[in-house]
Formats: C-alpha cells, structure tokens, sequence
C-alpha cells in the first residue's frame, strides 16, 4: 500500500504505527481486534473524499469510525490488516446554531457532549442522549440511528436529523444540508444512509433538529409487582403526558439486584427490591402548569388501584441525577458480574408482559447457569433482555453460551413480530442473525442498494450486510 | 396487449373501455390527461403482485394509482395509451387498531378520512390530515409523503409510518409490517418508497402511528401587521406552547382578498383585509390545564406589544369549523379566478419574511398582470406561493406565464436553500424542475437507485425523474 500517495492527497493526519493506531482497531469493550493497514484521520469533508477516491482508486476497503462507543462491531477493522480506518474525529466543528429555525448544522464528529452543549447555549435542547455522549460522534449516532433515554418523545437520531451532506463510494461530496420540515425533490437518500453503517456512505456534516430547552423535569422511581402493571403503568403516563413524557425506563429484579450487590451506591430507593422498577422523567417548558402536582395525582390514583407499589418523586436536580445513575449504572454492574449476553430487542408495547413471560421461561429452563438482567426503554418496547452468569459460572462458559441464547431470545422476538436489532446497530455482531430472519426479497432490495451504490464493496465491508 | 391473460392472472377487475377509464385517465384538476391500455382494480396485495408480474413479463408500465387527488400528475398516464393504471382503491380495509401499541394497519386503497375515522372510533387521531381527505388514499399519501394542516405538530406521512407492505418492480411481496418505534436490521427501505410516488415500489399496506385524541381544541384566527410579525407569532406561540400547537397557516392579504371578493361566506372573521392573517389551532388532552386561557394571554402579551393588530378565538366546535373553511376555500377561490400558477415551496422559518419580500419583488415586477394569493404552513415554512390573473387577464396569458414564473420564483427559493416541492411530490409537474437545481451526484445516486430497484424501468415511468 502506496501510504505516500496517501499522505499526499489530504489534509490531515496518518497513523501507521501500532501503538498509535491501537485504539482504533479495538472496540472500547475489547470485545473485537482487528487491524488496519493505517488510519486516515482527514481534516474536512473534502479531506474525507479525497481519502476516499484515493481508497477506490487503490481498491483499499474503508472502516469509517467516530467515537468507537459503538457496541456492534461496526467501527472495527478486520483481521486482514489491508482496511483503512477512517476517523472522522476532527471533523469536529460546531458550524451553525439557528435558534429560530431551531436547527443546528454540526460536523460528523462532533462528540453528542458537544452537540448537545452548543444547543443548550442557545436556549436550545437537542433531544438525543445516552450513556456514552462524552465520546459518540453524531457521525456514529446517525450512522446507527441511535436510541437512546428520550427517544420516547423525540424519536431516534434518524428523526432529528434534516439533512446531511455525505462522501459516496466514488469518494464524490453529496450535500444536503437543508434546514427544512418539508422537503419531496427525489428519493430519501438521507434516510437511506443513515443506520446504514457507513456501508452506503460516510456521512460528513448534519443539519440537525433541536427542541426548546425545556425548564421543568419530574423524574419518578416507581416499584410494581408485575409486568403487567409496568406496561399499565407507561400507557396512563403516556396517556395522560403524551407531551411530557420524556423516558420510561425499566429495571428488572434481576437487573436492581445486581446493582444492589455490586455497586450498592447506585441502588433504586427503595428498601426491598420490587419485581419490577420504572424511571420516569417529565419535561415541560415553563407555561405547563403544575406538572408535578399532576403527576403526583395520577401516582396516587395509580396507588389507590395498586397497580403500583410505591414511588419517589425525586426531590431536585442532584437527586434526580442520582435516580438516573441507578439506571445508568446497569452495564457497569455487569461488567463487573463477568462475561455478558446482550440483547437489543423490541415488540410492540402490548406484547411485553407476553414477551417477557415466554422468553424467562424458555431461557430459565434451558439455560440455568445464567440470571437474567432485563432493562431498557419500556416506552420504546425496547429492551436490553441480558444475561449474566450465576455466581461460580465462569466466563468462558458464558462465552460458549452466547449463540445459542442468541438464538432462543430471537426466535421468542420473532414470534411477537419484532426486532432482534433496536438500536445498537447490526455491525458484525447481529449479522449474520438478522440475515437469518430477513425474508429473501427483502436481502435482494438491500443488496441491490449496496451494489447500486458502493459497485466496489469498499464502504465498511463485512457489516450490515454479509456476503459484502 | 394480450388483456385475457391479464384477467386470468389476478382476482379484481379490469377496465378497457374508454369510458370507463376515463376517470382513472384524468387528474381531479383536468390539468393532465393520458391514455391507458387497461385499468387493473387488484383485489388484494397478493393480486397487486400478480399484476406487476405480468407486466414484468410482458413488459407493460405500470401506473399506480389511489384517489387520484395529486396536485402534481403523478398518478395519470402518459399519451401512448401503453400504460396499465394500477388502481389500489379496491384494497381498503382497516385492518386493525391497537390502541394500547398507538397503531394501525391499513390497506393502501383507504381514503384519509377513512383511516381517520377507523382511529377516531378507538379514541385515538391519525394525525394527517388535508382538504382532499375523503378521496385521497393513505397509499398515495405515502407514496408522495403528504404534509397537509397538522405537519407541524406530527410531521409528514414519513413520520408517521412504522411499517409498510410493497409490491417490487419483479412482482414480488416485501412485507416489513413491523409495528415497532425502533427497528435497526438494515437499509431503511420503508424510507425509500415512501415519497418515491411508485417509481421504486407499489406500497399495498401500512402500519401507522396514531395519539391519543386531543380532547381541547383552541383555535384563533389572527390579524398582523407585517410577514415579519407573522413569525414572531408563529415563534412565540411555538416557544410557549411547543406541544399543544397543531396548526399555524398564514394567508396573505391577496389570498383573503380573492377569497372575500369570490366565496364571501368563507371570509376570514375581520373588519377590514390585514396584510397578513394566521390561524392558529392549539390542541391538548384533558390534563392540560387552562389551555384557552394561556392562548388568551400570550394573545394579550402580542397585542400589548403591538405584534398583532386582533385576534379572535372561536366560541366553539362550530366557529372553529367556519374558521377552518376560511382558510380551506382559498384553493376553490384561485380555481374561481381562473387559471393559476401554484408554487409548493418550503424555506427555513427564519427566511421567510425576507424570502416573501423578495419574491414579491421579483414577481410584481417582472409579471404585473397576475396578482399573489399566498397562503400556507407558515409553521413548517412551506408556503403556497400562488399567482392568480388580474381582471382582464386570460387563462391562456396565465398559462403561457407558468414557466417563467415558476423559473423566477425557484431561484429566489433556491438563493434561501429552500425546497422547491415541499409536500405536494415531483409527479411531471415538477421533474424537470427538480433536477435542474440537482447536483450532477444527487442525480448520479438517485438514478442508481431506480436502475438497482426497477432495472425494467416499468414502474411510473416519466415520474420524479427525467429520462425515466
């Protein structure tokens, strides 16, 4: 590989030495290694595209990468060593706020910290938020179409999101960056890229949507008995604050348990751990009156029914910061409990006590040795329906265990007419499993559009799609 | 063309004489008229298929058609009388509602109004809505990605599309019914129909997202002084009241003027003709307390402040309907005063006023004999900036003016990076249009798609894009 013609057309920096590339061929939950012949960090989007036609010109296959949070597999290189990782991490510029507008045009790689900063200066929220917004790129985000806490209100990163300009597989600048609510000149390609991995394109800049900081939250711990109740308990919330309703976060027993035992600090508030536990947050602007005077009567009439066991409304801003951290601290605990099955599925939200029913009692008999850690966004019918190993289990059995819980979980999704793949994206690690479940006309339209638009196969090969 | 074999392939009806294809051959407007060899009436998706199979085999294009309401002759066949009419209105059944998931199934052939009555029996609202709802189907709504009077609150079809059902180019079924608010298992395809008018794909069935039915409706009609005070209305009532308003449609002076002078029991609800007038609709559940009160004071705030010249606020369910009519006879009004040129233009919020000041200019100067009748989603920035003649002026002086005019008024849309179709789709009416402002890679990757999706090229050919 000709690294010299490489340095030569583009703006920017070249790594090529593995120390320094290090952190770009391991995903941060080392979960997968790759190598990469070297890493290609550009400075503008023309820089992308030059990097681009350059890869094309030499048939180098491309990874493009953000802020490497991602829990798929899909910003790692292969084995091969001959792929080009591609940062876009300094293309990192805030370009525009239009608080009138209420747009916001960013570059790729800014991190969602600062997108969400710029807008906050400026009265503004931009209303997508996880766990790891310190180091996601917006760029990874959309590639994804990330979920996340406020999805509920907000929708995912696909709905927030305008316009994009982006670099083709040719290494051509497509712009897009429109700021409009209503636009129908051609096909949606700006849908068609985003959650497409970088396998169709490199997004390079957004125009992004953002909201009026809202000025009131009322954030709840609420313990209750049953799924049943759980699912009650989201529809009359969404029923009665469809507008304030900003995340419905479950908790399993199993998942407030291991909390408990290994990060004591960070447990829910209350004093046994309930079968089930759910977070909710209300956000408002300051013209809605008495929200939480509200939310307190439909607690209480929840209550008076017992179809709750008990609630905490949180009693300002740094407890409500603290009853996050009990949610927040989930994948943290377990880490710490060993080696971990995930899931990220989603039903249909009058599917979840049925769902879950069938899936604990098909994994609970066949799969003895592991504790289910269920968690995740209620409101969305997505749920992270993880496993971790009992106590004296060791991780290497856990390891052996993963496909083929994969499958069971899965094939109980796919009875309730849902998705194995919520919001984490497919990379290489549901791969091969959502191809299992796509039906044959379905991979032919998906391989015509990669075959339409990357000829080549040098945009992110080996992710999304297999067979590329 | 062999027609028995059509026959025998499919269970529906098929249509040959010319009188009875005469309303599937002419658009609601009588500005298009084509021939057909034939007009199918499929009975099911399943029937849709075996449709575009013979014509795949027997290489017929195919023009699918719903309620032939469009505004842009995306639906009529051209001149040859080679074409097959594809007519999904035989497919219409609501197939079910789940009001506890916020969803619906429907076939493609449902009018709006029908859709929306099938929510409105189970308490939830279908939020699109527009003047042509009794005959427009959800099927073209989807396939042009309709706006209409509620986008503001609930976005385009687009958004409120979770899962679609489509007929390929090679005649095959792709069902991704997904009832889910999260579901990343690869290219979003769901996103690539719609709005694509039937040149990728003949969407047969679809999941919706409904709300809760809004149980206080405020709505006020508004005199201003200025486009730019529109917008400041527009901001504030935005800024104070970001979930509740619904609706916030401008008409300008010309637009009332014609409606006064030709439909005057539709007149808006002023002495005199302000500049400017806005409806604004606001709209809640049954938890939001003192809705009507809080519009009366932000009303108050805007007249204290001298932003607005009067308001007034309907009394009721009935006056809120006349005040509506107001704003929806404009269209019967301009069809009244002859011949008219439409423009379906959208630009950022921010740009609006200056957008208007210029196109006026450009307009009054360099065509004197027509008068603007302006009206529109001012809240998602897309205007119907439309010209009507001056007395004396002749249809066919109007008609010999459409291009220039619309060349004129484009190119002001395209300095503020607007959208030159906004809701209304390409269709003929503005292919060409469209791509002239379209870079040469726009093209490239949208012509890609088409070749990898309808390598026949037999789907709406000479729709959304030229040379097709």
């Amino acid at each position: 590989m000709d690294l010299d013609s490489l340095r030569a057309c583009f703006s920017g920096r070249v790594l090529t030495k593995s120390a320094d590339c290090e952190p770009f061929v391991l995903d941060w939950r080392k979960v997968w290694r790759g190598r990469a012949a070297a890493v290609a960090m550009p400075d503008t989007p023309e820089d992308v595209a030059a990097v681009v036609r350059w890869c094309a010109a030499n048939r180098v296959s491309i990874v493009p990468q953000g802020g490497n949070t991602g829990l798929s597999g899909g910003a790692t290189p292969d084995a091969s060593g001959d792929q080009l990782v591609l940062s876009l991490t300094r293309l990192n510029r805030v370009r525009s706020v239009d608080p009138v507008n209420n747009t916001m045009t960013v570059e790729a790689g800014c991190t969602l910290h600062d997108v969400r900063a710029a807008a906050a200066e400026h009265g503004r929220l931009f209303p997508l938020n996880m766990a790891s917004a310190g180091s996601a790129t917006i760029g990874g985000n959309l590639a994804t179409n990330a979920g996340g806490i406020e999805a509920l209100r907000y929708g995912t990163a696909r709905r927030l999101c305008l316009g994009i300009e982006a670099v083709t597989a040719a290494g051509e600048l497509w712009s897009s960056l429109r700021s409009l609510r209503k636009d129908n000149t051609g096909y949606d390609l700006r849908d068609l890229l985003i959650g497409s991995e970088g396998t169709l394109g490199i997004i390079t800049v957004a125009v992004l949507s953002v909201v009026p900081q809202p000025t009131q939250r009322v954030v709840v711990w609420i313990a209750i008995g049953s799924m049943q109740h759980a699912c009650m308990v989201f529809q009359e919330a969404h029923g009665h604050f469809p507008a304030e309703l900003t995340s419905c976060e479950l908790v399993s027993a199993g998942a407030a348990g291991l909390v408990e035992r290994l990060m004591p600090s960070a447990r829910i508030p209350f004093a046994g751990i309930p079968p089930c536990a759910v977070l909710l947050e209300f956000s408002a602007g300051a013209h809605r009156h008495s929200l939480e005077s509200d939310v307190e009567q439909l607690l209480s009439s929840l209550s008076n029914r017992s179809v709750i066991i008990d609630a905490v409304v949180a009693d300002g801003p740094s407890q409500a910061a603290r009853f996050w951290a009990s949610r927040e601290h989930i994948s943290e605990a377990q880490a710490r409990a060993g080696a971990a099955i995930k899931h990220d599925i989603a039903v249909p939200i009058a599917a979840i006590p049925s769902f879950v029913a069938e899936a604990d009692r098909v994994v609970e008999r066949e799969f003895p040795e592991l504790e289910l850690i269920v968690f995740g966004h209620l409101g969305d019918g997505n749920l992270h329906y993880n496993l971790s190993p009992r106590q004296g289990v060791s991780n290497d059995r856990v390891n052996e265990l993963v496909q083929p819980v994969n499958r069971v979980v899965h094939d109980v999704v796919r009875r309730f007419d849902g998705s194995i793949s919520a919001e984490h994206g497919l990379g290489v690690l549901r791969r091969d499993e959502a191809d299992r479940y796509r039906s044959p006309v379905e991979r032919q339209l998906m391989m015509a559009v990669k075959q339409a638009l990357d000829p080549l196969g040098l945009l992110n090969p080996g992710k999304v799609l297999p067979g590329w």
